[in-house]
């Protein structure tokens, strides 16, 4: 069920990631980049992310406080079999929701355990648990589904699992103006290019001008993206950026070799 | 400066990183993963991290949230000389303080410009804006100083830069009680240890017991992370989880096949 498209409203999201692992360094997280990928494909605005721990109050103060500030908010992390799997009672205590053992998700695990011979244990049973009344997320990759709520997307913290199960739901998500992007190299450092850049962002203010210095381990240089959600508004900002890069090429200012951060 | 650690007490932190190259996919974060893998070794837990966009509103919001909550914040990016750095506006705003030239900043960054003879721009002057009395984090890689404000750490987003820059003032942070951890690998998934797993954290609570899908696009196998203040609790919880996954061998089960996410 895809949703149409408006192309003249702002949709936004966020990004509630869940687990210890990503606060120890023990993992690092591959979830929030992939998220933005696809969100800003998608012409969704995803504006805060927040990673917390394994710990039932601050899912759920992290989770009341994005849910009801943005369109959609995508939750990693604590769907699994164990005990330090808490995501689906915290989701449910934000909504104040009872947490069951979905009937549909204990008759599809069940059938899939049985079909392989193995057992449907206590702890497998905990992946059917969810909010009464939530919505699957199909998981084509090991079976236990995500769940929806509302406006709150449950999914799992594996990667190839997080991105299989964003993959299903990406096709019914209410999209807006996509953000339109163009970016340019340009040799110099943020120190040369930083006051003419500001009088373009103010000459061209339906755009959002962002300067990235890159540093190779010697030398600083620039990547400036100029975003807006309409052609007519990114075109000329992109124009006058370029033309502010050629006439610094031209004047050699030998500024790649500054050390502006 | 280094402060002396307390064996007994838990230090906490919290980490705010700004950008909107984050929420948009265009750069992925590489600051999250080293700050929790060094504030872990010095034994400070990283509790919260926050993503935001470089809306002035949502960086004294979140940075104000934060530093109040936790012993220490540590904050990511826009620091540099051009329009969309604003997080030294931003922090000023939060602790009420005005946003000024650093007296010193600006000769520290007016010597360096002057021996490259380099000119010495309003765009760079910028880098040397922070609010009124910070204390400098030195940046040995580009010069322009990051800053401390009461329990605010204010760094800049290349990772080579911030990385430098925490190696500069994690000598002086007060470190509490390091969490021991020790890592067992596991062949078996989730669903097959989950059950014992939970029984074996009841019998341990002095320690945290985590467990870690790993899919290899397969098999899911698992590692258990056992985590504690002290070995006394550590060393037993580890063992018992040993023995577990030891008779769990003898017993064959298959089921590293199974599809537990």
């Amino acid at each position: 069920m895809s949703q149409p498209s408006d192309s003249s409203s702002i949709v936004t999201a966020a990004m509630l990631a869940i687990g210890d692992e990503l606060l120890s360094g023990r993992t690092k997280d591959k979830n929030i980049g992939h998220l933005a990928d696809v969100l800003t494909l998608s012409g969704i605005d995803l504006k805060e992310v927040r990673i917390v721990a394994d710990e039932e109050d601050a899912i759920v103060e992290a989770l009341n406080a994005l849910r009801t500030r943005y369109d959609y908010v995508f939750t990693s992390g604590g769907i699994g079999p164990t005990h330090d799997d808490i995501t689906a009672d915290a989701v449910s205590k934000a909504f104040r929701l009872p947490c069951v053992h979905d009937p549909d998700a204990m008759r599809l695990l069940g059938g899939m355990y049985q079909r392989r011979e193995m057992e449907f244990t206590e702890a497998r049973q905990r992946m059917a648990r969810m909010p009464e009344g939530a919505r699957h997320i199909a998981n084509p990759v090991s079976t236990a589904p995500g769940f929806i709520v509302e406006n709150v997307y449950v999914m799992a913290g594996v990667p190839q699992v997080f991105q299989a199960m964003l993959d299903n739901v990406v096709a019914e998500l209410r999209t807006g103006a996509k953000m339109l992007s163009r970016t340019l190299p340009c040799p110099f450092g943020e120190g040369d290019i930083g006051t003419a850049l500001t009088a373009i962002q103010k000459a061209h203010p339906q755009t959002s001008i962002g300067s990235y210095p890159k540093y190779d381990g010697q030398r600083f240089s620039t990547e400036i993206v100029v975003r807006a959600r309409h052609a007519e508004d990114l075109v000329p900002a992109a124009e006058a950026v370029m033309l502010m890069v050629r006439e610094l090429e031209e004047k050699r200012i030998p500024s790649n070799v500054s050390p502006d951060a």
